[in-house]
């Protein structure tokens, strides 16, 4: 029996042209480092929406679902592009501009971008790469910036403001199926080729939706965000699409992501919310320790993009800044948890280690643990596996290419659709999450995993121990075992006996997780952004270039 | 381009499996009236949902599509059968116990219904009914009552409890499409027969995510809602489909709807949230004058189903309970518009304005003003006309039976398939609705439209008047002037001139909106609910029955 409710697709377009009337007064606010910031409303954004659609369409023939990609900093000119470029039916894709200069012109061919805005700031990463990236039809330049560097390729170049100016400021938008493709980004995996993955409009709407739930971020127009996670950094988890439907304000630094600045801009505007990934919440505190400024404002802080340390958690709640732990990934659109306390905890005890957790998901994300041999785990708060997750939301497959199918890896998909996240952790039974581990790097150990994560950190609390990495190595009986590789203090001896006592004894690791194999390194192997490269370990060690001892 | 996103539904399902799994402790209380109120958390709900949809299929045949409809009061067990029947691929069908009893007969008839829940305290209201019910094959009883009185009929009678105990606590769901019906409502209009509303899958978890933004009603697992407004009305307006994504406590009132129980029940619940229409209000506010109760609970009070009087609100707003007052109809699921305040307001003489208005439109909701002649009028807070919406959780057709393709009279929809509420009201640029009469009762003059209600409210503030009732009259030169009815205070005369002179000076209405037609009659003929009757003034006046002066 088919309900006689009005079939209305979910599209962004239906977010801008909301965002626009029943917001128009709501603010983008752009740092400029100097002087006032740009300001303009959600309705002057809007009507530039439609002129930058005008442009697109009428002088640089951007057709059907062709990619306009941009290379920008977070500033409200990036928003217009965000809103413009989907609505007109086209597919943004947002370029990571710390990408490595080989991965950015392969992820642009891969795409096939037509056209590329870009923040003059930012022309120095575009122009040596420019030649190389032959999909590339048309650069716009946003804003200040040496233009000549980008003359004399194949591409035309034009000037954002020049580009849009006096077109019409409405656009007659088309209907748009809401499972056509509205945006895209590059997932940036440590190994192979980066992954494509495309928002539908339905999965932007429905995430929009989910972001501005009382149980996640739940923000009105009354609140102003400090949008520090980039925007091409999954949407900015969302935050700038979900404005246009609640009416936040926005407060985008452009490229001033330094913690001085962000003081500043956080004294001056007064944003309600912020939003950024642990690393610059560090350097925030240092520079408030330093040099104190009234960020009283600033209510509630969602952290994502790695965990959370307790002490920057405590140090933030100590100056009245509520942390809200989250996590996702570029799969995910990117809200997968939220670390919200449940009732029952609030004022007790428990309440910081909820807080801790990854969060809890809510109804658009369903999940499920996968053990070594593929079993499905309970929801006991220890049972350990790897983490899939299947919602509306959430990537199906990757991108293959403007005419291929879409790509299913079976490592990162389940047969039945779900997306293996490659992250290994626990479910409390009230849903929470705790990661423990990379799927790749957990030991798989006679049918059980062993966390190489937990093994480090209770090596790492020993005061002989420097930095302490652990790897799985074959191991006939038992399929996989741990091997420790510790980097000891200066003048420490290499008492091994003593530290697996020390894990069994202090930290409390289970005797059949204890390490057999021992090696000291003068120093862990490190990737280029400074994490363990357990690769490097592992081939060491087949090599037998390691000098490893059995207990 | 299509997006790599799943394809995943949205289902009344997923809200059930997700609210008895993550957030299985919050919990559903129904009064009882005397003792312990009958306590039960949403994991034990969700497992006698599972058991009533065990009962339903195995025991009572209900297959494909059947509707099950409900009899009862708000309560735990109409919660499960909220979530069992759609899950099961079955549409639950609440039955309005208010409506007379011809039309209940004619409801039941139409839907089809196989099966009746009903609660034990209703056993007098359909047992009288049963005999004329032939599709009912089915009638199971919740809670105490006298079951002698159901027997004899063709349909077999089953105890709830009974009918449940010890089946499976778990159920294989099937896959549902979200286009799919999962529930339906009649409204009861007061011409013709009642109308056959239809929600989808779909449609129930947009508009629980909506009602759970924080600009809508905004709960979250640590606050419990006294849901007043019946289940059988618009899905008390959404909220107990709403509880199970966010896990936000059910304080249920069953048949214990007075003023004294609901205070008691305040008090010593605590809920920090309530929904109901302005009668209950009215009759709570006296209450508790009368007898003084703690409910410093209630943070937040959500007032729809009819305009928010402005002392209601006041009153309401000085004892700590803040009123949002919300707009929406059997058609639209039923959450159209809420008015919380914008930003710029809040704490400025503009804010109670905005409060009083019928509130803002989500982004779900798109709205439209057309005017007399079907032109679209600006939202300009002035121009008036009837307000048209469109959206994923709005109505665009009426169940027209179980075999018959939905029906779509012209005039309850545009041509491009736009619900026509039937309401007339002027939209604020910043998208605040106010209502100021019904599409049926405005007057057409000459192209423009005059409010009835606005005239009536201004006669009745002059000091002679008890009662005024404009309707339309037809007029050669105009299409249609007002003609004012009038009910005087004992011993005043009959001076309409003076009446006239007080709306254009007083009430400042503009001078061609002045009536030219006065009457007056003993009494404003009222329909069953009081509503004034216009429909027998329109005719009395037609047929020469009324003592029409022409000034």
């Amino acid at each position: 029996m088919l309900s006689t409710m009005q079939d209305v697709p979910l599209t962004v377009t239906r977010l801008l042209d909301h965002g626009m009337r029943v917001h128009a007064r709501s603010r983008i606010t752009t740092w400029t480092g100097e002087g006032e910031p740009r300001r303009r409303t959600f309705a002057e954004a809007g009507a530039r929406a439609a002129q930058l659609a005008h442009a697109l369409h009428d002088e640089l023939g951007v057709r059907g679902d062709d990619r306009v990609a941009t290379l920008m900093f977070n500033n409200a000119e990036h928003v217009e592009a965000y809103f413009a470029v989907p609505a007109m039916g086209a597919v943004l894709h947002t370029l990571n501009l710390r990408l490595p200069a080989e991965q950015l012109v392969w992820i642009v061919q891969h795409a096939a971008d037509r056209v590329v805005v870009v923040d003059g700031s930012l022309i120095p990463v575009l122009a040596p790469l420019l030649p190389r990236m032959t999909s590339v039809q048309h650069v716009v330049v946003s804003g200040a910036g040496d233009r000549s560097a980008l003359e004399g390729t194949h591409a035309r170049v034009h000037d954002y403001e020049e580009l849009i100016a006096g077109r019409p400021v409405t656009y007659d938008w088309p209907e748009i199926d809401e499972r056509q493709a509205a945006a895209m980004c590059y997932t940036s995996g440590t190994t192979g080729d980066p992954k494509g993955v495309v928002y539908s409009h339905r999965s932007i709407y429905l995430h929009s939706m989910q972001v501005n739930m009382a149980e996640s971020m739940g923000l009105t127009d009354r609140d102003t965000s400090l949008i520090v996670v980039p925007q091409f950094h999954v949407n900015a988890w969302g935050l700038p699409h979900a404005t246009f439907m609640t009416g936040f304000n926005m407060l985008m630094p452009d490229r001033f992501l330094q913690p001085a600045p962000l003081a500043e801009m956080i004294e001056r505007e007064r944003p309600t919310h912020a939003a950024a990934v642990p690393t610059i919440w560090q350097g925030l505190l240092a520079e408030l320790n330093a040099r104190p400024r009234d960020v009283s404002s600033l209510a509630q802080v969602t952290i994502g993009g790695s965990a959370c340390p307790r002490s920057l958690m405590e140090a933030f709640d100590a100056r009245g800044m509520r942390v809200c732990h989250a996590w996702g990934m570029t799969e995910t659109s990117p809200l997968g948890t939220v670390a919200r306390p449940p009732a029952h905890a609030v004022g007790t005890d428990e309440e910081l280690g909820y807080r801790l957790t990854q969060g809890r998901f809510p109804a658009g994300v369903e999940a499920r643990l996968t053990g070594p041999d593929g079993e499905r785990l309970p929801w006991d708060g220890k049972s350990a596996g790897e983490l899939e997750v299947r919602g509306p939301w959430i990537a199906g497959a990757y991108y293959n290419g403007p005419d291929a199918e879409p790509l299913r890896p079976e490592d990162k998909f389940s047969p039945d659709g779900w997306l293996k996240t490659g992250d290994v952790g626990t479910i409390s039974p009230d849903g929470y999450l705790t990661l423990t581990d990379r799927a790749k790097d957990v030991i798989k150990s006679g049918g059980e995993w062993i966390s190489s994560v937990a093994l480090e950190n209770a090596l790492m609390a020993h005061p002989d121990v420097v930095e302490a990495a652990v790897v799985a190595v074959p191991d006939e009986r038992w399929g996989e075992r741990p091997l420790a590789t510790v980097v000891l203090k200066d003048g420490a001896a290499a008492d091994f006996a003593a530290l697996r006592t020390f894990l069994a004894e202090e930290a409390r690791i289970a005797k059949w997780q204890l390490p057999e194999r021992w090696t000291v390194v003068d120093a862990v192997p490190k990737t280029s952004v400074g994490k363990f490269d357990k690769k490097v370990l592992r081939r060491q060690y087949a090599a037998g270039e390691l000098d490893v001892t059995r207990l």
